[in-house]
């Protein structure tokens, strides 16, 4: 890292409890974690994930902060710390000079990792001539039940999701909160079964879901929860809105599946402020099927998975 | 991660024992590490750190995972995992097309991470328009005598380093290996007061340690071990070869300090076959010093440090 960053950094983030070795040394050494260790790692390009010219440097160091946070969500479980790493682009980003760049990412990822208990420890700052490109790894501690992973769905299982899709494009693809709060108590007291956080679109994510637990998913469309945020995207695009709610990807909610049971009482109990719908239904049917009719089995029609699938 | 790296991926590197879920979900999960945990993140661009144009992706995945290693090296700890996140671009780097980068990345890394116990979890892969970029997180566990810090050498610690320094340039700073076994020994055997890993250039990483330490270090530059590289690098350049060894940087070599004692049972048992020479003193008064004459605290003259500065 850079020296005078460095020195703003240990100024700005003082070690909190469990950061034995802050930043400033070679590596960071934190106390030991509890249990498995869950970590993650995410990067973000100018013009691929965020737009400086457009979105301030903050909100970009929160999203960078916050889509490894989902990825912790969607185990289950809760951070511990994280470190980032940056290339900086030497005529700055976004009309910011390169030497406020990394502060002012900074300045906008510490609300979250204070609010979630996930310090910022280190990491390493370099100059080059391309894109901002910001990396982080974040690692945290395993739910006492065990992560929940993404090949764990079983048929009869509901499939159910938080909060509304599509649209996101439209500001929560910045903006979002991870759903780590919700993520745990959905482990805890309701037992998922598989999840995962939503990325590339509800129907491609659905799909590998089902393709990692080798069976299928069958989803209601008409239950899908659109996003406002869809509808208005709906307009320009001339696209229906539940296309966008099934395909726009970056989300960032949780997708899940439970025993019937267990969906029917956090149905009833709604534990959730962000709210909880119930989308379809595990089935032996490998691949990914939408509901046509009245009769589940008697109504599978192929759903194409239209994502944007990593190029 | 682009799907179908993943699954090349999940097959090339098979999780082994201490890793409980490994490449394919949102997140891995590690057994719990022993003891508190030492962290580390380094990110290499292109044109900065490595050229696609002149060196193959399988050393500078090599270099990516052992820059990071040093890190470790440089606390005296073990290596128990790490992840990779990349900036592809999407025309390629060196001829090399863009969908083979991340395979041959991560082939030039393994054969490190297999020797060194430090298996590849995860991570992210992703497309933009920018140059190469490779981000590495490694994580490890503490010696049991605690980390050794760059900021504990005391007043009267011989200053000693591994190896020799100087024209890295030509090669070793893409192919070196890092000291892992070597600090593991100093930390165990010896009992090292400060270590840090040399980066960005003796002097001025000596510099950082007497900082960090509060106190000086004074370099008696004769005795510093200049590499034949430094030599081959002095003809071109017409700066004597010293000024490499001192300068250049990317050495990786280990740093440290040790009571006089334990210095000189160190420099007659030899144990290690990098070699380790004596190369100055830790003393009390603050900054960088070069003796020169025989009388140390008479012949203190200010040596200024030249070396690779971050911008």
């Amino acid at each position: 890292m850079e020296l005078s960053f460095v020195e703003w950094l240990r100024a700005r983030v003082p070690a909190p409890a469990g950061v034995l070795l802050g930043i400033g040394d070679d590596a960071a050494v934190i106390a030991p974690v509890a249990g498995p260790i869950v970590v993650t790692s995410d990067l973000l390009i100018d013009g691929v994930h965020f737009l400086s010219a457009e979105h301030a440097p903050e909100r970009i160091g929160h999203k960078a902060l916050a889509v490894n946070l989902s990825d912790l969500a969607a185990m289950g479980a809760s951070p511990r710390g994280a470190v980032l790493s940056v290339a900086l682009p030497r005529a700055g980003a976004g009309g910011v000079p390169c030497d406020q760049l990394a502060r002012r990412l900074v300045e906008g990822l510490l609300p979250l990792a204070e609010r979630t208990g996930c310090p910022l420890v280190g990491g390493d700052t370099n100059v080059g001539s391309g894109p901002l490109v910001a990396s982080i790894t974040a690692w945290g501690e395993a739910p006492p039940q065990g992560v929940a992973r993404r090949d764990a769905a079983s048929v009869g299982d509901a499939v159910l999701v938080t909060g509304a899709l599509g649209g996101s494009l439209l500001g929560k693809h910045l903006d979002f909160t991870p759903r780590l709060d919700e993520a745990r108590l959905l482990v805890e007291r309701y037992g998922v079964r598989a999840m995962m956080d939503i990325t590339d679109g509800l129907a491609i994510d659905a799909q590998r879901m089902a393709r990692a637990s080798g069976v299928g998913i069958a989803i209601d469309v008409a239950a899908v929860p659109v996003d406002p945020a869809a509808h208005r995207r709906a307009a320009p695009t001339g696209r229906p809105a539940l296309e966008h709610a099934l395909g726009d990807g970056e989300d960032f909610e949780l997708l899940f599946t439970l025993p019937i049971d267990a969906a029917t009482r956090l149905l009833t109990d709604a534990p959730l402020a962000c709210g909880v719908t119930r989308i379809g239904q595990v089935v032996s049917e490998s691949g990914l099927w939408r509901v046509a009719g009245p009769s589940l089995h008697q109504s599978l029609v192929p759903l194409e998975p239209r994502g944007y699938e990593h190029a």
